[in-house]
């Protein structure tokens, strides 16, 4: 369930347009009255205002924000103000290949947890900014293990069916469990029935795993628990079938961090808020004794720290 | 250009249905009403016609032709009765995969062939009627080299825009150059390259492939003629490249082969009769000096000739 608190009288696209550039316009900037508007609307009403914006003041909005915002802050308004999710995934999902800020964790998440459907728009946007595919970006700048497991993470159009084969489950579960074995975690066939089974699938052939071998996968997949190519192993099985309890330890690791890792706390909230914040708050709570509201206002401060509780639906609205 | 013929003035689909159900009646079956129609209607008449012909007389056309055709003739008239390209495409990709028939040309040549659109719509085809996604069937019924080329080839959804980067083409020729020099032609970085780049990227590189090493590179593929990796990977470049040489020697193979590869020749007139099938007539006159209807006349007989005939354009209509 989404945390987004859109008002039940949404203002139009027009006087939303407008209270902006007055945010943004004489002596300094409002940044309260951005977060007033931004934060509680939906996005495709945030992808009118963004057109009747550029239409009314001849800018795109995101320039706008570009030049009156700065730091975490400015990211977060821009990442949420970039358009529809499959636009916003392409630009994460870039920057992810980027040398500078290559990151395969981004690449497995948004691979992992985003609808068939939903990938293939994220691939279709990817396209038209980059003009390149997603998949040749990340096999060039991928390599090794890593490049085994993401680049057919990435290309798969997973079936997306209730369909299960409880033979094929049990059969690939003992595959699974032989290769694992053997610590032959980077087998093709072990990267096969990962890269491609539907979730639904996978799901069942790891409950197998389970029942029959006594241990859930990813305990038997710790053996090395530093190993970098490991861990994402067991994060993107994670991403698969408990994406909430994923994102959960994403947000635990971010804050718990010395220094807070603001990039990976905004990218989850912004990309989940309109997805299952609801259920990754509840999953905060009960891992870690402490409402992510309040761990939020004790690890972040100013503007950025009122952006985040809005997104997360914090407080009445 | 298409073969297709269509008539400047087409009867409306029920008047069609009808006579396809006369066709079906009473004594024996009328073979050439049923080619008379169907082979000049183009995709999206055949679909109207098959919908009609549902409503009016409760039963699938397939049904029908399944019932009253046999052999060569049922298979051609079937595959092109089965509906849209992308549901005939899911249809040839299972068999492909399946024991009995399983071919790893025809899942390559779907994969290489098809626009990126057309083989995301065979994909979604492919789930809708099997319940699974083309992604794990290919992946599960290859092995070894083969797999590790149809897999991405399957999965990648490649940017088709005309944009390329000279030097990226530059770099990628040497090093595709490098590989083959050292026989590893199913390494990693070739596969990649050949998997995700776009087609007019593809082309660049390997156009500096040939000006810089002075061989194209299908003839550095060739080192062991009979070697079935060697010989798809080849086959692969050209379909990516120019795909009507490709289709050219496919119908060059099946019409010379003793006893004919019905198969292949079908498929081939039927998937390609309403894309491009006027330019591969043209390649296989200057490549044999014969006709290709010529050909398939010398090599085909009854119905299955007709068919065929029509499919290809031949004669006045």
């Amino acid at each position: 369930m989404a945390t987004l608190k859109v008002p039940a009288q949404v203002p139009s696209p027009s006087e939303d347009a407008e209270q902006l550039r007055k945010a943004f316009v004489g002596w300094g900037t409002n940044e309260d009255l951005i977060i007033s508007i931004l934060a509680h609307r939906n996005a495709s009403q945030r992808k009118l205002i963004s057109e009747t914006y550029a239409s009314t003041y001849g800018e795109d909005l995101l320039v706008s924000l570009d030049k009156e915002l700065s730091s975490d802050f400015e990211r977060i308004v821009m990442l949420w103000a970039l358009g529809p999710p499959a636009e916003r995934d392409a630009f994460l999902a870039n920057e992810a290949t980027k040398r500078m800020t290559s990151n395969n964790w981004v690449l497995m998440e948004i691979a992992s947890t985003r609808s068939s459907l939903d990938l293939f728009k994220v691939k279709q946007a990817y396209q038209a900014r980059f003009k390149r595919s997603l998949e040749e970006d990340v096999a060039y700048h991928t390599s090794g293990d890593f490049r085994k497991l993401l680049v057919p993470l990435v290309s798969t159009f997973r079936y997306e069916g209730e369909e299960v084969n409880m033979t094929l489950a049990k059969s690939e579960a003992k595959l699974l469990h032989e290769k694992i074995a053997e610590k032959a975690y980077n087998d093709e066939e072990v990267i096969r029935i990962i890269t491609t089974r539907s979730k639904a699938q996978l799901n069942a052939t790891l409950n197998h795993y389970n029942n029959d071998f006594g241990n859930a996968i990813n305990k038997d997949l710790k053996s090395n628990p530093e190993d970098e190519y490991l861990k994402l192993l067991r994060s993107t099985i994670k991403c698969l079938t408990f994406p909430e309890k994923y994102f959960e330890k994403v947000l635990r690791m971010a804050i718990n961090k010395l220094g807070t890792d603001e990039w990976a706390l905004t990218r989850v909230v912004v990309t989940r808020a309109e997805v299952d914040m609801e259920r990754i708050k509840e999953d905060y709570q009960r891992r870690n004794s402490v409402p992510l509201d309040q761990a939020i206002s004790n690890d972040t401060s100013g503007d950025y720290e009122k952006m985040l509780l809005a997104l997360i639906g914090h407080g009445d609205y």
